[in-house]
Parts: structure tokens; C-alpha cells; sequence
């Protein structure tokens, strides 16, 4: 018998149906730029001892640029200076482990000998920018290639009491390598998150029907970091806004267990959702991967996922929170790299913070290029999620819109010349068959990445993706319906050439409605 | 490469953490009750060429009321006659089958045969009010024992014509049998639903990757439908808003369905959500069930998902509706039972009609009730799903709220007295735990369910729970928080009984606060 709350708030999530969207003119819409509004999202936030020079985070990305040995590398460093030097406000590094258990290319914080490395990461960081650094620190239990993964239950007191020790010694570690704060990871399928989690098999202290139960080892974690690495060093919490699974919690938790975080003095909480072993796919001979099943899909959004699709969790949680006179900084992230989604998350108050992932690796200058007025000029991500499937493999995570080969992102370099179409006038032919449209066009000189818009007959053009070949297929129009598509060539940096002619389209009526 | 868009309206679909709820007072809240307000929810409405006297919906509920030959029962009867008695301006009789192929005790209309029972089923719901009455009409894959189930890519173009040729054959049945129209069944774990799926494995031209393929076949049968059964018959068509499946659709892709529905001529549509086989769990040697995965979970949402869950997707579907011209009426259901949140569906427009499932089972009256102002009388859902676990097992479904035994809803009776607590002013009494709360309250003379009530420190009371037993336990409780309880005994009919007293009680910190 779990209690529920039965409050209009859900419906007031709803969408608007006759709210109107802040217009903003056709041309800056079909790019994505703020133009030259107010913008919110520049405004600097303190969090607890630190300030953050903007609302702009770059979520934390596992990069497998280090090796078994969970060292701070070269590349690592260069991926992070990367970020610095494009402006995010706070950038939270990638997933380092308290403890010793085997795993692919991991980094780590475990040991007092991984601090020289990671002090140096924080310096040259601190070097490049007014970037506020901090890093994710993990718990994970044991996965196995035969699809067996340690769960939750079979954890002793023992082990938890250790996992609380190891928390407390990792953040301050990471106090002392430099860092500006920590947050831990208390999202996805590690193990804070187990706990936390609404299918938390325990049946003692730690778990049971409670969400008491649930919620106590992250409060002895708190506890235990706050004693070890000191009450003025900022600690945020990732968790899960919603977990996306059979029985999984969702906002009615998740409101209750960001109060508590504030409660037990969070000083910023970070939503993100789903990314479960529960509903994982398991291939044969590789251990799991739980950014492939549903709760996958919610993590890290494929293109068929609306933008935005965190925002109203992230609203109901900042929302009762104030109602509960509780003022921590919220951070959400899930498909916010269109700038105008970006301001408006921050502008409305839906959340405090906005996180970027893979927005960023694809353009690290996302940041700056948005507050100069050059949002034109940024590399968007197409959410084709081939960063996601190099994870998955444990192989060297990158953007397939860098050119080949790079394992960073390109520098900004002004003197790049805008790509040139060759026949400017006609470029771009779109044939339309029943049930798909094909595009195609000649190459630009200087551009690695085509973006294709689209828009309907009386709609605002829309980047539908981002290819680095000359062709593209639409197979999500409608017969009966004109539509019409240009591209931008666009150097790597991001440097767009003239937009192509305009093809327009009607597609053929399906043979059904040609009967009526 | 599948289009997608970058519209605001997902961020504007986010609850806005800054508007108010319209209040209304405390005391009418608790009950959720209109109380005397303009209601939209009583307009009535247009759909083709019948008239719905009201908003509100009976959703198709499986009943398990007939036998396996599938033809109507008394008990069918009776469940529809009592809904029409209630007041509900639509009411969709349960799911009945076009084809003969096995199945449990389903209604079929694969058959002329079926036709006199099925007349004297709309016979009765007419001579009893003005609500209409309309089946929902479906074809369903073959499922085994073993797990393995028949799939979309296994169906030759030989059986998509003759599931075509049986919908037409079967609307035009449901004219003769006295309908007022015919829902197609296109949503859940259907065929028409397979074939609309993003994950229709087909590579033909009834899937492959285009949404024109997935289209087909609910096109091909609208057609048919429309030449057997009259043009002018009312058809309106149920299919998932989401699938809440990996790679399943999203309102990405609905909005376009719903559109393309309109265009062929559908009377409304009505968005439901999930229900899939794609996730289902296997118990060995039972059929799948579609109702047990994560997209059952948001199918028929239990009582930790929130309320009016799916209106944020029926107000981007009608938003795009009207934005290209289209009128067609939207239904939506997923707990929206509180006579508030339905009213402000249809008042904001977020839909035009309000499915209620659950609560309408559990209450056939609410409709009335509400009309009436006597919305405290409503015998409320709970979301404990033993409905669905009868479902789920073949088993009559009834609520668990009705009298024991009882097979229908208990006729509402003005002349049964209150319940009568023996000691008005000391009932509940509330122990707190560390982690949870345990409520105890004696019998109360002519009371058949005790409704919980719980409030935090500042807030209003809200039903949290609705039982049979005189205990209940809270687990949802944070430690350190005062929270306030009462009960309301009510008979059988939902009159209700005085509240109890209020047991207010603060829940012990646990010890990792105490320690701070």
C-alpha cells in the first residue's frame, strides 16, 4: 500500500495546447539562435562554494580515452580542456570509480595515487577558463558476460558500510586533486541508483516497500562525504527524475527524494532518467549494457524521441521543492541543445541548469557561440547516437560529425573559409516516391557536414539531421503533403556555406485514399 | 535516416513550475468534487452523425462476462446497461474479435450469427439512456503457450486482404446489431497496432521503414470499412499516443497518425498508450499478457505513475490537429478520474473527450455524481489493478471495491444510511516508524470501504489509498515530516460516513540526519 498524490500539478504538466511558443523569427528559428535576446542562460549561479559562470553543464560522458589502469591521460585532459575553452559553465567529468573492481577503460578514484593525475586534469582545466570542474564518482556492482549481474541484495551491511567509507574517501580526493565540487552518481544502473531505485530487491534496512529504506544509503554516503571531505565542499547528486522500468519509480518519488537530498544539504541535484539493467538487452558473451533497452532509449534519446522530453519531470521536481521552501539548484538535461529550449528551461524556471551531452561533444564551442550571437555556426548534434553504440563496445567515444579520424573535436579556427557550392543555384533534388522522398546533392567545397532541412507546406524549416554524405532519405512524410527540404554545408567547425535552393515536394497519395 | 522535429512545443509541453492550479477549496479538493462550477465536461458533442450527450468515455474493458463462443451474455447486458444508467456520454463495448481464431471468452462479430445478441445489447443500453454505444472492433495475432507469438512480418498479403475484407464486414454488423458507430482497435499489442508500430518488423510495403508503410493497413481498412458499412457511419479509431517501447513511436510520429486518420475520414480518435507485447513477461505455460511489461505499467498505470499521465500527449496531438486544419475530436484515458482533472482536459482543450476506465468501473455512477455535485458519493478508483490481474488471468473482471461476490457495480440506492463510526471522535490512530506509518481504525457500522486520506504539514488531503481492512500502511513517508491522516467509512453505494478524526504524527529522522 504505497501512498500517491493526487494533485493537479500533472495535469498542469500537460502541454498547452493553446499556449503559443515564444516566436521568434522563421530565419533564426530554422538555426536555432537566440539572436540577440536576454539571455537567462548566461547568468551566472552560485552552487553552495562555488560560482558557475553560466547555466550551460556538460553532463558526465564516459570518453574510454584512459586506459585499464584508470589513469588520467593526455587525451583525457585535451577532452576536457576542449569544454573549458568553449565556455560551459560547469563541466562534470566522466564516471571515476571508488573502488578496485575490473572494468573496461575506466577512470578512477580510488586510491590516494590517482590524485597527481587528476590534479593535473584540474589545472589545466582551471588554466583555460572560468569553467567550474567536477568530477562523477561511481559506485558499479559486478557484471558478467554470461548476462549475471550482481544485484542490490546480495550486498552485505559489510559492503555497504565499505561503499560508504569509499565515497567519503573518494570526494576527498577529489577535493584535494582540485576539483570545484563533486556529484555522485546516483542515476542509471550503479549502485546508488539500485537503492534508490522503486525495484530495489532488499528486504532489510536498505530497501524493503520503505522509501526510507531506499533512500538510506545515499544519505549515509552524504553523511560519510560530508565528514570526510568537509561541509563547505560542493556536492551535487545525479539521480533518476523517472526510471523508465516495470515497477520503476517516477516523479511522485522522485519529488520526495530531491527534498530529501536538499534536506541532508545537496548542493545542487542533477535529473536524468531511465539507463537500467532491468530491461538491458543482453547479447551473448558481453556483459550488459544498460543503455539499450527502453530505459535505454529514455537515457540517451534517439532522433524519434521528442526534444526537450525531461523538462516537465525536472519542472514538477524545481516546483515542489520550492513549494517546500527548498532552494538547491536543479539540473536537467535530455535533448536540450536547441539554444531556445536551453533558455527557456532556465528563463521559465523549469530547472536551474541545463546539461548538454552529446549537444557538446559534438561542439564544444556550443557555449560560446550561443552567447556571441554565432549559434549558426554550431555543429548540431542529429542524435544519431553513434556515441552510444562506441560505449557500448568500450570503444574511443567521439562524434561522427568530426572529420575522420579526429578523437576531439576540431578548434574553432576563424580563418576557415565557409564552404562554396559549386552551382549555387541548384543543388539540391528531392524525388518523391510513395512513402519516402530522396535527396540529393553535389558535393560543397570545404564542407564535412551536409545539414538537411525540412519543413511542410506551411511549416518552419526544421535541421532534420546532419550527414557527411550527399544524399538522405525521408521516410517520415506523409501522402498528399508538399514538403520542402535545403542543406547547409558546413566546414567542421561548424562554419556554414549558403544554404542550397529550396526542392519542394508532393509526395503521392497512398493508393487507399486515391480510391475514396 | 527518419525525420524528426524541433518544435517548442515539447519544451512548452513541460508543467510549468511557475502556473497555479486553479484552486478550489480545501474541503472540495480533498473530495475532489466540482462542487457548483461551470462544467464543459457536460457539453455535448458532435462525432460524425451521433451526438454524445456528454464527455465522458467507458473506455473498452475486457469483462470476461460471455463465454468462449462469444456471443453476448445477460451479464454483458447488464455491464453496459449499468454504465448507460451512470451517465457516460460514450460508452465502447469491450474488445470484439473479427475473425474466429481461439482466443479466452471474447465477444466476437466475425459472424452474422452474432448479430441478434448483439442487438439485443444496444436494444437495452439505448432503452435505458442517451449515451451511445459503439464496439471496439478487433483483430488480434496468435500467441502460444510457449512464448512464441505470430509477428507482422509472418502475415502474407493474402491474410492482409482478408483482415481487411473481416473489419468492413464486421462494422457493417455492428451498424445492423444498432451501434452507434465502431472503434477500430488500433493500439496495444493489435494488429492494427503491430503494423502502425515503429517496430513493425515488416520489409514490404506494409512496414519497412517509412510510416507509409505502417499506415497501410489501417488505411486499407478504413476504406473498406467505409465501403461496406456506410460513410455515414460514425468511425472513430483507438491507437497508441506512445508505445513506451525500445524503438517504439512517440508523439513524434502520433501527431502524424492522427493526422493522416483525419484525412481518410475518421470520426474521432482516441490515444491510448503502451500495452505491448515487445516487453511482456514470459510465465511458462501462459500466453503472453501485454499488460505486464513497462508498457503495461504505463498502459494501466498503478498507483505510483501519475495522474492524467497521458494528457501532455493528447494536447500535442490536438494542438497538431488543429494546426493543419483538422476538427476531428480527441479522446484520451490514464487516470483521470478526479472530476477536476477531466473537467480541465475538455475546459483547456487538451482533448475533447475523457476516457475513464478504471474509476468507471469502479463507480459506474461518477458520471452522474458529478453532474449532480455529489461528487464525494463517487465510489473512487484506488489503482490497485486487481481488475487487470483478472484480466490478465481470464478471469470475470470486477473492483475490488464492489461487495464481495458482487459480479456487477451495486445499484446506487438513496435510501441506504451512512456508515456510523461507534466513537465519532477517536478512530484513527497513526504509529510512526522509523520509515513508515501504520493506521488503525475500528469497523463503522454499514461501511464497506474505509478511504485513506493523507496531507503533508502545509498541504491539502488527498485519497491515497481506498480499502476494505481497517489498517493501512504508509511506506511513502520521509522522516523528520509530519503528516496528517483521516478516513472516510463509506457504504457500498459510495455514500459516505463522517470523517474520522485526524491522527497527525511526525515520522523519527533517520539516523544518518540525526548524526548531522
Amino acid at each position: 500500500m504505497k501512498p500517491r498524490e493526487a494533485r493537479l500539478e500533472h495535469l498542469q504538466g500537460a502541454p498547452g495546447a493553446r499556449r503559443e511558443p515564444n516566436r521568434v523569427p522563421a530565419s533564426d528559428r530554422s538555426i536555432r539562435s537566440l539572436g540577440r535576446q536576454t539571455v537567462k542562460l548566461f547568468d551566472p549561479l552560485k552552487i553552495g562554494g562555488m560560482t558557475i559562470p553560466n547555466r550551460i553543464m556538460v553532463p558526465a560522458m564516459v570518453t574510454h580515452l584512459c586506459k585499464e589502469d584508470g589513469i588520467v591521460t593526455q587525451d583525457s585532459i585535451d577532452r576536457y580542456v576542449r569544454y573549458a575553452a568553449g565556455g560551459a559553465g560547469l563541466i562534470i567529468v566522466e564516471a571515476m570509480a571508488i573502488h578496485q573492481v575490473k572494468s573496461g577503460p575506466l577512470l578512477r578514484i580510488s586510491d590516494d595515487k590517482y590524485i597527481a593525475g587528476l590534479r593535473e586534469l584540474t589545472q589545466k582545466v582551471h588554466a583555460t577558463s572560468d569553467s567550474k570542474l567536477v568530477p562523477q564518482i561511481i559506485h558499479f556492482l559486478k557484471v558478467a558476460r554470461t548476462g549475471w549481474r550482481q544485484t542490490a541484495d546480495i550486498l552485505s551491511v559489510a559492503d555497504i558500510d565499505q561503499i560508504v567509507e569509499e565515497f567519503g574517501d573518494a570526494v576527498r580526493r577529489a577535493r584535494e586533486a582540485g576539483f570545484d565540487g563533486a556529484e555522485l552518481h546516483s542515476a542509471h544502473a550503479y549502485t546508488l541508483s539500485s537503492f534508490l531505485s522503486r525495484a530495489n530487491p532488499r528486504t532489510d534496512d536498505y530497501g524493503g516497500p520503505t522509501l526510507e529504506g531506499r533512500l538510506r544509503l545515499i544519505g549515509r554516503v552524504m553523511e560519510n562525504v560530508r565528514r570526510k571531505a568537509g561541509r563547505d565542499f560542493p556536492v551535487g547528486v545525479r539521480f533518476n527524475g523517472e526510471e523508465f522500468i516495470k515497477n520503476g519509480y517516477t516523479v511522485l518519488d522522485s519529488k520526495l527524494i530531491a527534498v530529501r537530498l536538499a534536506e541532508i544539504g545537496a548542493d545542487y541535484i542533477s535529473l536524468s532518467a531511465g539507463g537500467k539493467f532491468e530491461d538491458a538487452l543482453h547479447t551473448p558473451g558481453q556483459v550488459l549494457y544498460p543503455y539499450n533497452g527502453y530505459s535505454g532509449d529514455r537515457c540517451m534519446p534517439g532522433e524519434w524521441l521528442p526534444r526537450a522530453l525531461h523538462a516537465g519531470i525536472a519542472a514538477e521536481v524545481k516546483a515542489y521543492l520550492l513549494s517546500q521552501g527548498h532552494h538547491i539548484p536543479v539540473a536537467v538535461a535530455g535533448k536540450l541543445d536547441a539554444p531556445q529550449d536551453a533558455e527557456r528551461v532556465v528563463a521559465e524556471g523549469l530547472a536551474d541548469i541545463v546539461g548538454i551531452a552529446r549537444g557538446l561533444l559534438a561542439d564544444p564551442d556550443w557555449p560560446r557561440k550561443v552567447r556571441t550571437g554565432e549559434a549558426d555556426r554550431i555543429v548540431q548534434c542529429d542524435y544519431c547516437n553513434v556515441c552510444k553504440a562506441l560505449d557500448g563496445t568500450h570503444r574511443t567515444v567521439i562524434c561522427a560529425l568530426w572529420p575522420q579520424g579526429s578523437i576531439q573535436a576540431p578548434q574553432d579556427d576563424p580563418s576557415v573559409q565557409a564552404p562554396k557550392w559549386t552551382q549555387p543555384e541548384s543543388n539540391v533534388t528531392a524525388i518523391a516516391k510513395e512513402s519516402r522522398v530522396e535527396l540529393k546533392w553535389p558535393r560543397a567545397a570545404g564542407a564535412t557536414i551536409y545539414q538537411v532541412y525540412r519543413a511542410e507546406a506551411q511549416g518552419e524549416p526544421e535541421m532534420v539531421d546532419a550527414v557527411k554524405v550527399t544524399f538522405w532519405v525521408d521516410n517520415g512524410v506523409l501522402g498528399r503533403h508538399t514538403y520542402r527540404y535545403f542543406v547547409r554545408p558546413c566546414a567542421a567547425t561548424g562554419r556554414p556555406g549558403q544554404r542550397s535552393n529550396t526542392a519542394t515536394v508532393e509526395v503521392p497519395a497512398p493508393s487507399y485514399m486515391v480510391t475514396q
